[in-house]
């Protein structure tokens, strides 16, 4: 196994950092590293922006649903799918940028775009013995979050990173099967072999928090994620989305 | 520079491969890589079909534009939002799913994760001495991709990744400068000094092609973007990914 692949397999989320503050050309190297992803027809539809100030990460904090850890790292990521530099060239050069510009598959471009660049921040970081943490809680209340940013019309916080100097070493989080996840030549046609994949896990992951907690937990992923799917969140998002002038047509 | 951020640097996308095949144990390292990654809440609301049937691969190849890189290659990965088993696991608890899992924010989530997903297994084949390539291309006629494919409601294919032997060392791409794309603690207020950073990466990526072209070619980055944005191009993806589910509420 090589050291990238190691890295990859190594990845476990850190909640807790040093205080201790990431040095400037730490951050060009995790920016150029996001950079360095693939980018659709070269569209470079994000932007990323890191927050020092630490009144603005404490309001991302509590934000984020009370997330110590947004205000407390080495340095706070926040990633954002971004056509407002498009839009300013379709003016610069008097051409039309609707509907394209407002399109649900150029909103996809962006988002897959950001998503790219983050997770090789993330392994860069973790590459350099840094820990990090996506915060999808910036999502609880995007329009303050946009509020301190200043982010303009087609700009669109996504998620935050928080990157710092590692001050836990949590377990690694079991993922779902490999053959559940991964199918051959079409999708698995047959309910009952998925159903019995996630009974498998079930007792996998059950086992494991009984083990863990002494006997005090013993909840299924299964039972997690039906609770999860029951309580609605974040359900103004669509509208939300729409205004910032992404994913309309 | 440790070797994950060289390789991460490293990264050009290939578009020609050897013909040999990926062996199944290296297509497990990249699927195990792409599990690896953050997953929103644990929900890993993603699968990875892989495509080894070449009657399969030369459909995809055509319906992504003609890309023959698309059928010709060591192995073929599409990567999907899948929120389908998570609707299986709705009923199997007997709780509501709804509106939740056809929510905005659910649908971000699901795209999210298959890009992290999928960001990790590029780099772990780079890692390997193995070169990709992302096709957004199948975004072109996603209803036949899901035929081929079969995937059902709740499974979206978002795009997919060509793995295999390079058979060639294209020039990194370079990106719009740091300072563009990085902004600290707001995002850059002043559309002047935007526009400005605009010019001068038009200026250097056009010396940059009228040199590689011996004067032939000597377009700019804005320019290609304006006429990428005049262009309307699959626009039937809001309906589309609305009927498999996703996006709508």
């Amino acid at each position: 196994m090589n050291s990238v692949i190691e890295t990859i397999l190594n990845h476990r989320s850190i909640r807790k950092f040093e205080e201790k503050l990431l040095a400037d050309e730490q951050i060009k190297v995790l920016v150029e590293s996001a950079q360095a992803a693939s980018t659709s027809s070269y569209i470079q539809a994000y932007s990323i922006i890191g927050v020092k100030d630490k009144v603005k990460k404490k309001q991302l904090a509590e934000l984020a649903g009370n997330q110590s850890y947004v205000a407390e790292n080495g340095h706070f990521f926040v990633f954002c799918a971004d056509l407002y530099r498009h839009q300013l060239i379709s003016e610069l050069h008097d051409k039309p940028s609707q509907p394209v510009l407002e399109s649900t598959e150029k909103y996809m471009v962006a988002v897959i775009d950001a998503t790219l660049a983050a997770q090789n921040a993330v392994l860069a970081a973790e590459s350099m013995g840094l820990g990090a943490v996506y915060i999808g809680g910036l999502r609880n209340q995007l329009q303050e979050v946009s509020n301190i940013l200043k982010t303009p019309k087609y700009v669109l916080p996504l998620f935050g990173v928080a990157v710092g100097y590692p001050a836990q070493k949590p377990d690694k989080k079991q993922r779902l099967p490999l053959e559940h996840v991964y199918h051959e030549d079409e999708y698995e046609q047959d309910k009952n072999v998925y159903i019995d994949q996630l009974k498998d896990y079930d007792d996998f992951i059950s086992a494991y928090y009984h083990k863990r907690t002494g006997g005090q937990r013993s909840d299924t992923w299964t039972g997690q994620m039906a609770d999860l799917l029951s309580r609605p969140a974040r359900m103004y998002m669509k509208e939300f989305i729409e205004d910032k002038g992404f994913n309309k047509k």
